[in-house]
């Protein structure tokens, strides 16, 4: 076998992202072939135990809790970003300067002020960087966008997006990051991000924005035993929004919702069609068109897996289904199939964009009125 | 068999509502128990040929041309209104002054001005009043209420309903009645009638609400060979919405969205648990709750036809199923099995109230900011 | 109006299917013009509390303890057989001779023998005959029909047809007359009869068939107080079967399975498609045909309600649903549009030709094997 | 770290099966500790170029085109059987006498008699070995057996499995080795292996079994230009069963059902519940059980991903979902867990135990009759 350059990755944050990305870098070779063989050579994170437990769990090499000596190592191209929000614009700073190719978790940043820093970093340092909004990446959705840049639907006039969980409905869950704005971003921003950079993708930019928002449990137990302490994000908020193209459409993100774990839905019509997505069934892609025979009137449920459509033929037979952590490998197999030539999309500009809209989002909910990108942007 | 009272019946207009509420009339007496015998006398329309055919399809025995005549009959006591709803509040105007109960379908008028003219006239006569906000008198929507009511959900704090139709896909579809916004009232009004209704049914009242509008198809042909004539509804609003309790909530109608014949749905998030109803899907009702075992995590699909569910005993055998017409033969049921003295609820007052809703949404569209519901009945 | 003629009706058995069929003929008037104004002039029963409750609930004139005079009577036409299985072929003779026409419950009788009888006797007497297999009426069993003849799935080579109740599951609801095989019939004739019924008019002619059959609660409560009695019908069947043109199939019908309420499914596979039904969803029919473009690989949910589908356009607008007592009032419309002139379609002759199906199937249970349907025909 | 050792891993086999093995040893050891490490040292096939392409897609550094010189190798300790049915005995009797373990892909063999041999062998050599049915590996699956274990559903009195497909629907599919009985099996042994061994697990032994199959498509394309070959395995088949608990059950297996990928069902009733699953919606289970309160009648759609779920809290946060190869890596894990001491369940012995089953069917569908599985245990 002819051999192939090597890539060599960090992942910063040993939780949740940091395991999907790990598994990412495991399995994407063996789904696409890539222009490099990535190693994942040092994960970090704060406790050692926990991050010595993840690295061996991973199968990465080395493992540390200093993530800036990580990132500056000389065998390490690329950096992966997934601690917490709050935290992704100095750690950005750091992987620019140092030279090293960025992909950054979503949201960007818990601000829009940091996300704007973390983009004139990789600006100013001239790197490769990219951001994980991993659900392009599914098969059903990426068949929706190409459906949708197809003409399948027309010209899009709506599109509604929701996401629900019911991850803060216990009211005696303690405070943890996620409750905490600095930290953890806003709900608005957390899960926002993912429905803003759907409704981008399928739909155009958004012009303007009006939000609600509330939080229910207004403080949390401290696990530290401490009083008890304020809430300082969202549980529920939902938005209506104008885009620059004339469509209309809403988002809906939502912590409290019983028994949704994590239901995304993202529906577009469109002048000559409507699709529609449901996490809950994440193989799967609703299409109904004007043009189908008005004797058939309904939708299709067009199993996402057939060989024609993307990200399908390189897994499994037509039906059995993917999961979750193929978003991820397929984020990887589409950064390195042509590394580092190919493009990176999205980007953080991308992901700045995505903030500017929730930034908008919550100054909607504090001045109750409708919002223009263009001031966020403005400042 | 022991005699009781006749109850002459007018129908006013023949189309479909009018069509259902005949269909109504025929079958209640063989559902529940009535303290009367109702008995549809006459419809009314305003082209001969089509209302005598209407009465001859609906086993009505006479037919007029002109409604006040028919409402003014010494042998009518009941006057249902099913014509357009700009033509609500002169009828019932007419309807009251000559003594007769009233049944108007949803929604109550065109404006809130004319609602308002429509309620003074019930008050100023002293009648019987009710309004057809029949979607309430579906098996699973009433058990939604019901469980709602027991708690099943604790304290609800979001919701969000939906009514998406294609009715106005096709931008070839000619000028008629529902294009008029005096006649037919915005798609705010007329789909958002019925949203609403079910929200302040069960969530609470409406306190404040934000709206954003579009009519994407501007004119359409005149089909009398004229020029083409401007729309005055909108195709497509949604609205965001805060209740006096708290809760918060959206709105969505819109008439462009292709294969989505008639979709309502309806979906509360309260402290302690989910339900949520698709009309597609009449018969079922879903419902999750925090304090089922986490280890069957889930929602149960409800099959809302037990006899021990609303409306559910009288009719077929569990697992059946009814129809939109049962909504209908329950709401006539609900009215006449303790006539006169039972309530009739939703009356108008309660139409008025959704019709104050609908005209904040109308103004928020316009002034582009958040309404009271105060506002609009300060005029 | 021109007058049409009356046809007098009577209805034996006022139960369940006394009540569905009492309904249709209310309704069947105003759904589609008929040739005659039907009448129902008498309903019978045992017990003469119930049964004049019912006539009154059913808006019938009059009622009657003994089915004979109330068949022989002059103002009646048409007589409706309503009762158990196992009672059918003495009323139908009765009725047969006198001169009535008879629209008959499925299944035609409780074994081949009495339903030979009973199409004996209408074809001595030459009086019209219907059978009530009104799931053929429902909207999108009709279509998937259509669809069948239509060439839509090509030369169809598999189906499955399933009747899953739970009517039976707990052991101790006391004995009644469906666990009475001589009164109420098999499972296998009672529910098969209508999966029979289905597959023979979407499929073909049955030719052999082999089944399997199991009563797990043997004996049930006496409700008189007295020693358990033994039940002698089963709880649950089934069956391959092969089809004259080569088809292959499976029936199933079962009283135990737990939160099944009445589900009935349907599905054919030919040789250029596929269609599916599940009664739980009664407005909806799922196509997928192998002329789809590949690229939208997956099935049509219809919406059978489209003005274009059968029984559809005289309903309800499209996506409001119609329900189990539309299947009788189609019945109704189907056998009086026309009257007499119209074709009794199913008649009492494909009872029969289903009776011997079911009963090939109960020999099959005996003799544990394949069973001729030719065989039933013998004796 | 401390290290573990090392375990060699030979697949034999190339196509989708050993890409799924390959897979499942990659992910298996992030997804749960294992005792040892896993390293796939080399795979085998007939076409180099092939071979060699899988090999470096899999990221195994040896690829072989001799599977004998492959599972001989003193390094490897595992071979992995992923080649057609047809195969296998002989490749596990080679390996089985080179004292390697041997975990098998399903159907153990394309005959009862070879998979006889397969067992003997390793009976003989002592190996370890287990079978591919990787389905019990599935969340939801395992999840179903659990409650079916804990008695959610009391006795199980009836099953109904079925597996349908499209890959033989087009006629024009030229000829290969699954249409080949001697190399692939027959469709009752190959797609109703994974049936026989679901309901093995969750019902119990079947004790005897009646089955019909038929080939609509009799001969196919010969790829190479020659003259039509015909086909010697079954389109479609379908089979009662009886266990020796005396519960009943259904299979029914099918290679032309258009528009159905590899739909997977499988149901179990029992006295107190029923238990439901769908491949198509392979992260759910629905359960309806008679304890349920009967005012929520229904089925639960239980999301089997929570973290208290088989499978379930090793992999992505409840609601985000698996897939097929979760599947393999579950069973990769399962095996190695505890290896060599841990049970290997489901091992060669089921597999024989199924095959059995299998040849029942194809005994009962040539002799068209009952056939107990003893019979064939008796040769």
């Amino acid at each position: 076998m002819p051999s192939r350059p090597e890539l060599g990755v960090a992942i910063v944050g040993y939780g949740g992202m940091g395991k999907a990305h790990a598994y990412a870098y495991r399995v994407a070779p063996m789904i696409r072939p890539l222009s490099c063989e990535p190693r994942v050579r040092v994960i970090t994170g704060r406790t050692p135990v926990a991050v010595e437990g993840a690295a061996r769990a991973y199968g990465i090499p080395e493992w540390s809790t200093t993530w800036r000596s990580a990132i500056e190592r000389d065998d390490v191209q690329v950096v992966e970003v997934c601690t917490p929000p709050g935290t992704h614009a100095e750690i950005i700073e750091a992987a620019a300067a140092a030279g090293k190719a960025i992909v950054c978790e979503k949201p960007l940043a818990a601000s829009y002020a940091d996300g704007l820093r973390a983009v004139q970093a990789v600006h100013h340092a001239g790197v490769l960087h990219a951001i994980g909004f991993n659900y392009r990446r599914l098969p059903a959705l990426a068949l929706m966008k190409r459906l949708v840049d197809d003409g399948a639907v027309g010209q899009v006039q709506l599109s509604r997006t929701t996401w629900l969980t019911d991850e803060f409905s216990d009211p005696s869950v303690p405070f943890d990051w996620r409750f905490d704005r600095r930290l953890g971003g806003t709900t608005i921003a957390d899960l926002g991000a993912h429905l803003v950079d759907l409704a981008r993708w399928m739909v155009g930019e958004v012009e303007e924005i009006v939000a609600q928002s509330e939080t229910f449990v207004r403080q949390r137990v401290d696990p530290a035993g401490g009083p008890a302490i304020a809430v300082t994000v969202d549980d529920a908020s939902s938005a209506l929004v104008r885009f620059d193209n004339g469509a209309r459409g809403s988002f809906e993100m939502a912590r409290i919702c019983v028994r949704h774990p994590c239901d995304l839905t993202v529906e577009v019509n469109g002048t000559e069609g409507s699709l529609a997505f449901d996490y809950a069934r994440l193989n799967e892609l609703w299409f109904g068109s004007r043009s189908d025979e008005s004797a058939l009137y309904g939708m299709r449920r067009i199993r996402a897996e057939h060989p024609s459509h993307p990200y399908a033929a390189q897994w499994w037979p037509l039906g059995q289904g993917v999961g979750y952590g193929s978003s991820f490998v397929n984020q990887v197999c589409d950064l390195l199939e042509h590394w580092p030539d190919g493009p990176c999309s999205p980007n953080l500009e991308d992901g700045l964009r995505v903030q500017a809209v929730c930034e908008a989002m919550e100054r909607s909910v504090e001045s109750k009125r409708w919002v223009r990108i263009t001031e966020v942007h403005a400042g």
